[in-house]
């Protein structure tokens, strides 16, 4: 039997702590209600609202089930995970609800009537994915605003540690992928205690927070958006402050600092710690960073190249006169943007040649570095794929000579291998799955939609990038889809985000069966 | 070191046999010369100018390299395979740029001007692809017609021998496939000998050859039509005798009758065997046979549901009023015209609603039994990969548990499980860097190309079909690509039907190399 209580337990306690954050937002909304925002009065009602039911259910779900026996056994740690991402999206889109319901006489339209917008807008937060439902974000309530920053804030924070401290330690799948990004002299991960790993994680990350703010403030955003855009920046989400995301800013310095962060989001953050140790040539020495590295390189310069000479038109809608320098600001920002799976817009890139956009579709399945807060199939896994793969070809006419598949100076063992393939080939059977459903869902209700957005909407929300192409492009948003699709869509973006197994081991039967 | 000679002393005799096949048609071409039909004039000069030029060369490489010592090892057998379909393939098509070029002054617009188009026309044909570059096919010489849709007779021929019999003897990977396929109480494959199981699948072939000709005849085509639509069943080609392809005739006979044929050559040939020895229990025990029937049969339902209500357009442009009756015939057919990868159109599917397309797309990967003459990745393959997805699933919450992956009563072994895994990656990964470079030939020639056409021309010649989607939809054609696109394709198709390994490792420095 699944330790089902435990879990439930653990539920109740990350419930309180959501609550927590809910009303420190419900503090800073009433802050800013004193300082003559009227239109946070409903919203720090909502927060406070939400706030008081999250701690009503989860101290309840904490109290009931205190008794349970505390093992966390790899059943157990899946479920708590699939948990607190399936159920604390409910949680976290519940101030989105509460406050439409309030303002409901004055926006009887709003999106955030839907509940099913709600999920969808906090699942988007939580999993890093920052596709959004929401059109008019300049008219919310600032702190709205803010809490949906939060969520991905939150989310990256706890996929940093879950991939890098806790699954580790329970013998799971990311320990040896760890193990593999960062060879190192630590024979046992990068710290041997999960707490201790946890908090180095925590600092390197509020670290890179704190730099970031500061550096967007000084590139001209107002501290506001500054919080806001680092959230989105770090996490590898993607929500902005304006519906024209970042390019309705348009301005250089901010798009460098915006560039430079994101491209440290979605570096493996163990090697940050082996940086603070002062092991720089690790930079050198790891396989799945100098990848990283040339993909960008690769990918801007084919990006840059199809879109040089033609004028770019920004998310914003206005159109710069073609340049170089303008070519490679947007292929750099775009490039980057959907490699690291974050999914800022600056300019609209639906518009791009076929060969731009050819480039941006692969990138989105390769997606960033493992252990990093990037989605998609990560690096390191299509490396090893593709050491597998050329394997595998030079045994067809030689079958008898065994050469070992290396990543840097690791062997990578059979198990691991066959455990790679079988994932890269899972994400890959789930992007038609996704779109299947979602043409199905579609098409039940009568709408039309083209293969192209129905296809990039199930990559963009499996990978956790954002924005797709067609109906979801840069401009586009996701309000429009069924509620049905949006529900298959919630899915995909927590399956993406917990790397597939944490999720569909749900729908298993003989998970909740036997010993 | 390769035994290069060897391979060039076999490739030297497959000339001669495709020299011969060429003089037999300039016999025919010549006979309806006498009988009147003036066209073929010039055909009967061109498949004999072809004939000398082949038994020349092919005669010159079987003599030069005769003293080649007679090793049939893994990499001989590999290179042997690749340059019959590489090299054969310009052979074949020799007779369509001689032609061409001998009434160059009546039409010096005509496709097969250039040799690019004729390599494409010839491989489409030898590796049973059925994409053209034609139109106007009403109006070609019929020696010209009938040589193109024996080549997808030979083609097709060529390699249910392969896989059933040529291959598994060597001890490479279709051998297990096999018995996967067909378990039975043969130990050692169908029958011991290469030879002597060659022989039965060749009676088989033309068994099958012979009863459809006459049902088609029955059916109210003439013997010509008959014999040409027979060969491009038989070996799920796809070419036709007119542009509108089998909607052009627009007879419920003959489409029942091409359905049955196209479902007939969807199957592993080993199976017949079975069956003319009486063990009619195989259709029941075969795991991919069943498949087969439960995929066609829910992918007809939802194809016939998504187009009940609405008129059908027929390739030939007549539009059908609703009906029930009508939306079976032109779904079922679809269904298995795309599924068995045979790729002949009725009506015009590109008009039909996105989930119709999607699961057409959908069948476009699964393709065939193996063992057939079907393309695709096969669903046997299909059928393991999902088997070891779930025992993957399930290890990742109770690593301990061993289960075996078993297909029916028969246990898959670890290399198996990962070849299949790795092969079915490796198509997958083909279909977007075919794409990928299909794009950027376009678009480097100026042209604009949209992402379903190139995804789907992609998908279309990798796995053997024919037509796709968008532009290369059921009444389109592939002349308008630019001559690098048209060259990759010829590749995709090559790599689709040897089934990557035979043609992918001629692009490995390390199989032209070391011992």
């Amino acid at each position: 039997m699944v330790n089902f209580r435990f879990a439930l337990n653990q539920l109740g306690l990350l419930f309180c702590v959501l609550s927590a954050l809910q009303l420190l937002i419900a503090g800073w909304s009433s802050l800013q209600l004193l300082l003559g925002d009227d239109a946070e009065l409903l919203a720090a009602r909502a927060f406070t609202f939400s706030a008081l039911i999250g701690f009503g259910v989860g101290g309840a779900l904490w109290l009931v089930n205190r008794t349970a026996a505390k093992t966390l056994e790899r059943r157990e740690a899946l479920l708590m995970v699939a948990l607190s991402w399936l159920v604390g999206a409910a949680l976290a889109g519940l101030p989105y609800l509460i406050w439409a319901n309030l303002t409901a006489t004055a926006n009887p339209e709003h999106a955030f009537l839907s509940p099913v917008n709600c999920y969808f807008e906090a699942m988007s937060g939580l999993s890093t994915t920052g596709a959004t439902i929401l059109t008019g974000i300049d008219e919310l309530p600032r702190s709205i605003v803010l809490w949906r920053a939060a969520t991905h804030w939150l989310g990256g924070l706890g996929i940093v540690v879950l991939f890098v401290a806790v699954l580790p330690s329970l013998g799971a799948g990311g320990k040896k992928l760890f193990r593999v990004e960062a060879p190192g002299p630590e024979p046992e991960g990068v710290r041997p205690h999960i707490r201790e790993t946890a908090q180095v994680l925590w600092l390197i990350y509020l670290g890179l927070t704190l730099a970031e703010i500061v550096a967007l403030r000084l590139a001209g955003m107002n501290w506001f958006e500054s919080v806001c855009h680092t959230f989105a920046t770090l996490a590898t989400g993607g929500f902005s402050t304006i519906d024209a995301s970042v390019g309705g800013f348009n301005a250089w310095a901010v798009d460098i600092v915006i560039i430079t962060f994101m491209f440290l989001a979605g570096v493996n953050f163990g090697l940050y710690y082996k940086l603070i140790r002062r092991d720089y040539a690790v930079l050198w020495r790891d396989t799945e960073f100098r990848v990283y590295v040339g993909i960008i390189l690769v990918a801007t310069t084919l990006v840059t190249l199809s879109i040089l000479g033609s004028p770019i038109t920004l998310t914003s809608g206005e159109v710069l006169d073609p340049s170089a320098a303008q070519a490679v600001r947007h292929g750099l920002f775009t490039t980057v943007s959907v490699q690291t799976t974050t999914g800022f817009c600056s300019a609209d890139f639906n518009q791009w040649p076929y060969l731009a956009k050819a480039v941006l579709i692969t990138l989105m399945f390769i997606g960033a570095s493992a252990g990093s807060t990037g989605g998609g199939i990560k690096i390191i896994r299509i490396w090893i794929v593709a050491k597998v793969l050329i394997a595998e070809m030079e045994r067809a006419f030689r079958p008898y000579v065994v050469r070992p598949v290396k990543v840097g100076s690791t062997a990578i063992d059979a198990p691991m291998r066959y455990g790679t393939l079988a994932m890269v080939l899972g994400y890959l059977l789930i992007v038609p799955a996704g779109t299947f459903l979602i043409v199905i869902f579609e098409e039940g209700a009568g709408h039309s939609i083209d293969i192209t957005t129905a296809g990039t909407a199930s990559v963009a929300t499996l990978f956790n990038i954002g924005p797709g192409l067609g109906r979801v492009g840069a401009i586009e948003n996701y309000a429009w889809f069924t509620d049905a699709a949006k529900i298959v869509m919630s899915i995909l973006m927590a399956i993406g985000r917990l790397e597939i197994f944490a999720v569909a081991v749900l729908f298993f039967p003989r998970f909740w069966s036997g010993d």
